[in-house]
C-alpha cells in the first residue's frame, strides 16, 4: 500500500522543510534577546528538536536511486509537510509557556501556517515579544508556502478549475514546467518578501513602532490576520497606517503573478485580468453599500470615517486576512448578514488569500446566468467565457463540484461543531471562518471574541478544517479516497 | 416582444385555470352554512369575482385559430397561473374580514398554493371554519397543479436533472407525452384523491373529528402543512393519529408514480427505485441520531416518544410539509443545526414535496467522491451511475447548476430579508424555509412562531422565494432573462 509511494524522496523534502522551520525559530532569538526576554531559550530548545527531526527524515530520505516524483506523492508532501509544519511550529509555544496547553497550541500554529488568524489567546499583549513575532512569522512562513503551492504543485494537480488561473500565469504551463517553476517561485518570493519591507518602511513612517510595524507587515502579506495588539488594527487610529494596511491587503490578496506585473509597470495586463476587475468591483461594490448604510444609521461621524471602516472590513474578510478595525457584527442584522456572505468570497487565485477564490464565483456567476439561456437553447453549445477565452465544459464542471464540496463541508462542519457543544451561530460562524482562512467569525466568535472558549475537539476539528480550506479541499480529501491507497 | 407568445391560448387556459379555482371557493360554502357561518357570503362573492375574471381570460382567448403552444409559453402560463391564483385565492380572505390586510392575505394564500405552509395568523383556531377549510384546500389544490407540472410540463422543459426523474416515470417521456399525458396525469391524480381519502378515514378513526380529519388530509398529501389548530398537531397527542400522519407525509413526499405502483402491489419496482432507497436511509439515519439526542439528554420521557418526535419531525421537514408536534428549536445548538439542514434535503422528484429533491442529492453526492477519483485519474470519464445506468455529464453538469443557483437565490434572499429589518438568524430560518416550501423556519420565524411581525415587504420577497422555490427556481427565473424575450 505504501510502496507505491517514492518514501524516500518524501521524507528528505519534508526533512528540508523541518531544517527551513527550525532557522525560522532561531530568528526569533534575536528578537526575544533585544527585549531581554527569557524566552529565547525556548526558541533555542524548539530550533534543535525541529532540526533534529528534520535530519532524522533527511537522513531516511537520503538515498539518491530514484528522484522521481509522482502526483501521488505530491499530494502526500503538502497535507504531511502543513501538519508537521504545525506540529513542530506549536514548541515554542508550549516549551516557552505562553500557551501551555496542547490543543491550543496546534491551534494557534495551525491558524498561522494557514494563514487564517484565528486565535485562542484572550491577552495577545501579556505574551513575550519573541513569541508574538514567531506567532506573526508562521504566518509568513504559511504565505510562502502557498506561493510555491499555487505556482508548482497546484498546476499539476489541476484543482476545482484552477487551471484558469495557470493559464493566464506567465512562466507556469500545467506540462513543462520543471525548468522554469524555480526561477518564478523565486521571483515571487522576492515579490513577496519586498512587499513585506515596504509596508513596515510605510507603517514605521506612519508612526507604528518598528516591532508593531514588522510584525503586522508579515501577517498583512500572508493575508493571515494575526495582530500584536488585543484589539488588533483598532488599537491604530492613524487613517495613515489603516490605510496602508488597505493597501497591501489589497496587494496581498491579488494574484501575485498581476504583483509582479505592476512592479514592472505592465498596467496594462494588470487591467486586462478579468478576475482583478472584477475582484475590484466587489470591492468597491460592498464598500460603497455599507458606508452608506454606517453613515446615514450613524454608526460612523463622519463620511470618510464610514467609508475608511468599511472599506477596510470588506478588504479583510475578501482577502481572508481578518483584521479588525470595528465590529461588523454590531452594525445590525444586514451588515453582519453581508459579511457572513462575504467570507464565501475569497481572494484571487495565485495570491496569499484563501477561500473559494474570486475566479471560481466568476465563472459560478456567469454559468448561473447562461444556464438560463440554456434553458431557452437546449442544443446549443453556450459556453462561459473568462478574459475572452471560452472556458473548457470540464472546468466549469469542477468548479461546480468545488463550490458544492466547499459548501458541504461548511454544512457538515457546522453541524459537528455543534454536535461538539458549540451553539448555532457561532458553529455557523466558526466553521466558515475557519474553511475560508479568514480569522474571526460571527456570534462567540466574532471580531471581538477568541476561539479560546470553545470545547477541545471543536478546536482539533476546526484545525483540521483550516488545513482543508488552505489546500483547495482536495489535496487533503483525496488522502481519504480508498482509491489513492489503491496501486496505481 | 409579445407577438412570439400565442397569448390568445395563454389566456384561456388562464381562464380554465380561475374557473376551477372559483369551482373549489363554491365548495366552501356548504362547510360554512354547515357550521352556520356568515363567511359563505364571502366564498360567494369571491367565487363569482373569480369566475368573471376566468370567463373574461376565456372570452380574450376564445378564437381557434391556433392552438399550438411553444415553451416559452409554458413557462408564461405555469409562473402566471401560480400568482393569479394566489392573487383570487386571497379573495375570501379580505372580504370575509379574515385576514383584512392585502400582503397578509397574498402570502397567506400563496404559501398555501406553493404548499409551503408558512403562516401570519396568530390565532388560527379563532378563524371561522369555512375559511380554514378555504386555506387547506389552498395547498390541496397547489398539490394538484404540482403533479400536473411534474408530469406534463417540468419533463419538456427539463429543469435541473428533473430528466432523472422522467427516465423513470412511466409513460412520461419527453419527446412524445401529448398522447399519454393526460391519463398519466388523471391516473395520479386519483391515487393522489384516493390517499387524501384514506387519510382522512383513518384519521377518523384515530379520534379526530372528521373536520380535522379531511383539512389535515388536505395539507398532509400537498405536503403543506397548514393546520386547523394553534400548535399544529401537537394538538393531537394520540400516538396512533401521529403515526397515521407521518405515514402519510411520508406517502406524498414519495414520488406519485411510486405510489402508483404501491397501489398496484409492484412493490419490487419501489425498491428497485434508488431514490426511494435514500429517502428512506435519510429518514432512517436522521430519526435515529436525533431519537438518541433527545432520549439520552432526556428530552423525552421514553423511547417510544423520542423515536415518534424525531421521526415526525425528520419527516415533516424533509417532505417540506412543516406539521410540528415537538420545537426542534429548543433541542440545544446540534438538533437545530441538523434541521436546518434537512431543509436543504426536499423530497423526491414527483412528489407533492418543495426543495433541492433526493434524487439531485444524490447526485452531487455521488459525483463529489468520484471527483476526488477524477482527480487521480484525470483521463479516465467517471460517471455518475443512478439507477444502475450512468447520468449523461450533461444532466449532473445541470444539477450541479441548480444547486449552486439554488444556495445563491438563498444567499441573497437571506441578505435581503436581513436588510428589510429582520434579524440574522431569522432571516436565514425564512429565507430557508420558504425556498424549500418547508413552513416553519428558525429563529422568530421558529416552528412555535409565525411570520406575522415580519416587515411587508420582507412578506412580499419571501412570497417571491415560495414561487421560486415551489416552480423549480427556472420557470419563474426565466422570465427575467433578457433572451426569454427576444424573438427566437
Amino acid at each position: 500500500m505504501l510502496a507505491q509511494f517514492n518514501l524516500r524522496v518524501i521524507s528528505s523534502i519534508l526533512g528540508v522543510l523541518m531544517a527551513m522551520n527550525a532557522g525560522f525559530m532561531l530568528l526569533c532569538i534575536p528578537v526575544s534577546i533585544i527585549y531581554s526576554e527569557s524566552s529565547w531559550i525556548s526558541f533555542l530548545y524548539s530550533g534543535l528538536a525541529t532540526s533534529f527531526l528534520g535530519a532524522l527524515l533527511w537522513y531516511f530520505g537520503r538515498s539518491k536511486k530514484d528522484n522521481t516524483l509522482k502526483k501521488k506523492d505530491g499530494y502526500f508532501i503538502v497535507s504531511l509537510g502543513w501538519v508537521l509544519m504545525s506540529f513542530c511550529g506549536s514548541f515554542p509555544y508550549l516549551i516557552s509557556g505562553a500557551i501551555p496547553n496542547l490543543t491550543n497550541a496546534f491551534f494557534e500554529t495551525i491558524s498561522g501556517y494557514s494563514t487564517t488568524g484565528a486565535t485562542i489567546l484572550t491577552d495577545i499583549e501579556a505574551l513575550d515579544k519573541g513569541i508574538l513575532f514567531w506567532r506573526s512569522l508562521t504566518q509568513w512562513i504559511g504565505g510562502m508556502g502557498i506561493i510555491v503551492l499555487t505556482v508548482a504543485i497546484l498546476p499539476i494537480l489541476g484543482i476545482g478549475g484552477m487551471q484558469l488561473f495557470v493559464a493566464e500565469a506567465p512562466g507556469i504551463t500545467p506540462d513543462k514546467m520543471q525548468p522554469r517553476i524555480k526561477e518564478t517561485a523565486k521571483r515571487l518570493w522576492f515579490i513577496y518578501l519586498g512587499l513585506t519591507l515596504l509596508e513596515t518602511l510605510l507603517l514605521f513612517i506612519g508612526g507604528m513602532d518598528f516591532y508593531d510595524a514588522i510584525n503586522h507587515s508579515l501577517t498583512t502579506m500572508a493575508t493571515g490576520g494575526f495582530s500584536t495588539k488585543n484589539d488588533s488594527i483598532a488599537h491604530f487610529q492613524s487613517p495613515f497606517i489603516q490605510y496602508v494596511i488597505i493597501f497591501f491587503m489589497f496587494l496581498a490578496g491579488t494574484s501575485f503573478t498581476l504583483n509582479y506585473f505592476l512592479v514592472k509597470r505592465n498596467f496594462k495586463k494588470v487591467w486586462q485580468n478579468e478576475e482583478f476587475r472584477y475582484y475590484i468591483s466587489f470591492v468597491f461594490l460592498f464598500t460603497i453599500t455599507i458606508s452608506g448604510v454606517l453613515f446615514f444609521r450613524n454608526y460612523s461621524s463622519n463620511i470618510e470615517e464610514s467609508f475608511r471602516d468599511s472599506l477596510f472590513q470588506v478588504v479583510s474578510v475578501v482577502t481572508t486576512t481578518g483584521y479588525i478595525t470595528k465590529d461588523y457584527t454590531s452594525f445590525g442584522a444586514f451588515i453582519a448578514a453581508v459579511f457572513f456572505m462575504l467570507m464565501f468570497i475569497g481572494g484571487s487565485a495565485g495570491s496569499t488569500a484563501g477561500g473559494v477564490k474570486i475566479v471560481r464565483h466568476i465563472v459560478l456567476l456567469k454559468n448561473s446566468f447562461l444556464e438560463l439561456k440554456r434553458q431557452l437553447h437546449p442544443s446549443a453549445i453556450i459556453p462561459v467565457r473568462f478574459n475572452g477565452h471560452a472556458v473548457k465544459r470540464e472546468i466549469t464542471f469542477k468548479v461546480l463540484a468545488f463550490m458544492i464540496i466547499y459548501l458541504a463541508i461548511f454544512a457538515t462542519g457546522t453541524v459537528v461543531v455543534s454536535a461538539l457543544g458549540v451553539d448555532f451561530i457561532s458553529s455557523l460562524g466558526a466553521t466558515a471562518t475557519c474553511l475560508g482562512n479568514i480569522g474571526p467569525g460571527i456570534g462567540s466568535v466574532g471580531p471581538v471574541d477568541n476561539f479560546f472558549h470553545l470545547p477541545q475537539a471543536a478546536k482539533w476539528f476546526l484545525s483540521f478544517i483550516m488545513l482543508l480550506g488552505r489546500l483547495e479541499l482536495f489535496t487533503v480529501l483525496i488522502l481519504f479516497a480508498p482509491s489513492f491507497w489503491e496501486k496505481a
